[in-house]
């Protein structure tokens, strides 16, 4: 069992304080016409901006930063992923001016090769998972740090840093949603939750097709999947939550599953009318948002993490397939 | 011939007074990656993000709100538009609380008709162009103000306000560029350059299938259509410029066309880049400075209008049938 501190909240602050000079303060934006549909205010968190295009820039910065404070820095990170921790890592890493390896799965898409390059990093592909969680064991066991996508304390605090700048450019919400993956993001916002708005309700979303954090919620034991569960979200296709997230996740006010055919429709729809690019992973939270808004009254405040606008052509072309912005959203009590 | 009174570049800060307090002040972004790409700083007034998600409000509203402060607001007003002009017009009469008919062509995308209806406008169906005009010049005789889409001085002046903005918020460019469809956009940025940067070149950029306003400038005289040019860039299928707004054109630095093929290429890594939803249309003025840079040094500051967001899924298939993000832009001299 890893051994787990419960963070305090303020270490959200701290975090905050020591990357928001190297990080762009993303807007919060919301839509009058989603608004006047749902009858409740909802604003979204425009994380797609961040550097990277994700919010992952925030946590591996705020990981290496404390490391240099701390006069531990490494000379060489490394770290193993498809998505945009990588992307994460390699910016942080070019940041401070060390060294970064990045493990991606042969089948990744050009575009985040390229984005990862352009970022200083050494990119090596592999043959699948398991080669590739090998191959970044035995570059730490060579001394390279290994950066991990959610199961680290500052990575969590430097994650959390996004809900906390929303909490304080915006109106107090009455719930906040975010996506649920290894859960990074879910337990940063938790945190950022308890410091500046501990009233509201904070709920996590993840595809139905890989709902291990629903399950490990509702049996309060972490559940986990074999392989990669298959969903439009791409950026949660984690095996499962870790203890230390679980530890966050179990506080918050529920897990909420969502379609595939919802994350193409909300996809399609916030793309729409926020005029902002969005990778599938952001629409969960807003489908989240709209089962809540199912079961309460109108009239609320709702905070949506928009985790990431690093989507490629071939996820476009499935999100896109079919028009689905005929049928607007609206509020069925 | 119409009558032309040559507008003082003042109107464009009036205008500015007159509609600021009911608009956006949308951002300027830029991407670094884009920039170290091409060796200068590429700035990106992004009016996909202003109300309706296009520049287009920003005329429709100062044409109505200077007629209420000359106590002439008509309490109808008409346009024929198949695309950002229908939504300007539609909004900017939902403000003023007057009534708009919006005729447009039975073969508009649904999204487009429900976002006009959406703010209050009733929407007519006609079959075709000449249908529509027919029906729209029988409305202004029965007393209802036709609101033109470019050819009209406080539209002229409303438009010219987007790149004013942009010039106050940013650092001052060496070249700004405009997409040229009916010519109100690049004619109103002329209007503001010459106030806030005179020493700015103004280029405006059109598809090569419809550089009606490319020949017009190089032969001195309108140049004009007789049918609408097929183009992925329907923002700007205009038969030609007018009178009124050619008397701008001609004083800008030029035109540049634009393939087809540039004007996917752009939409996509704009789109990717930026992390914003645009319109086909928006990517002219990127390819515009590319050409340009290709002619001149690095190490250029430039100032593109995007002029907006309201891509339909049709539109988008198009535009992203293949993936062109493979071969990233550069900068060869």
């Amino acid at each position: 069992m890893t051994d787990i501190n419960s963070l305090s909240p303020s270490v959200i602050e701290e975090a905050h304080r020591r990357i928001a000079p190297h990080l762009h303060r993303t807007p919060v934006v919301e839509s009058e016409r989603l608004n006047e549909w749902l009858g409740s205010r909802i604003l979204f968190k425009a994380e797609n901006m961040q550097r990277i295009g994700a919010f992952k820039s925030r946590g591996a910065l705020n990981t290496l930063l404390k490391m240099k404070e701390q006069n531990t820095l490494p000379d060489h990170v490394a770290a193993f992923s498809s998505g945009n921790h990588a992307q994460g890592v390699a910016w942080s890493a070019k940041k401070l001016g060390i060294k970064a390896t990045i493990f991606m799965p042969d089948d990744v898409s050009t575009v985040k090769i390229q984005a990862t390059k352009g970022y200083g990093a050494e990119v090596v592909l592999t043959q699948g998972r398991k080669d590739a969680e090998d191959k970044t064991q035995a570059m730490g066991e060579k001394g390279a740090f290994i950066l991990p996508p959610y199961d680290h304390d500052d990575v969590i605090a430097g994650q959390g840093t996004a809900c906390y700048e929303a909490l304080q450019d915006g109106p107090r919400p009455d719930a906040i949603f975010a996506p649920v993956g290894g859960g990074g993001l879910i337990s940063g916002t938790w945190l950022a939750a308890q410091l500046l708005a501990p009233k509201a309700k904070v709920f996590g979303a993840e595809p139905q097709t890989g709902n291990d954090a629903a399950r490990s919620y509702r049996q309060d034991e972490i559940f986990r999947w074999d392989a990669c569960p298959e969903t439009m979200a791409d950026g949660v296709r984690t095996l499962a939550v870790s203890e230390r997230t679980f530890h966050y996740i179990r506080q918050t006010s529920g897990i909420f599953e969502v379609t595939e055919d919802k994350i193409a429709y909300w996809t399609q729809w916030l793309t729409h009318l926020l005029k902002l690019t969005i990778e599938p992973t952001s629409s969960l939270p807003m489908d989240a948002a709209m089962q809540w808004l199912q079961e309460t009254d109108s009239g609320k405040t709702i905070l949506i993490l928009l985790s990431g606008g690093n989507i490629d052509t071939a996820a476009r072309q499935t999100v896109w397939r079919e028009n689905l912005l005929t049928c607007p959203p609206v509020h069925k009590f």
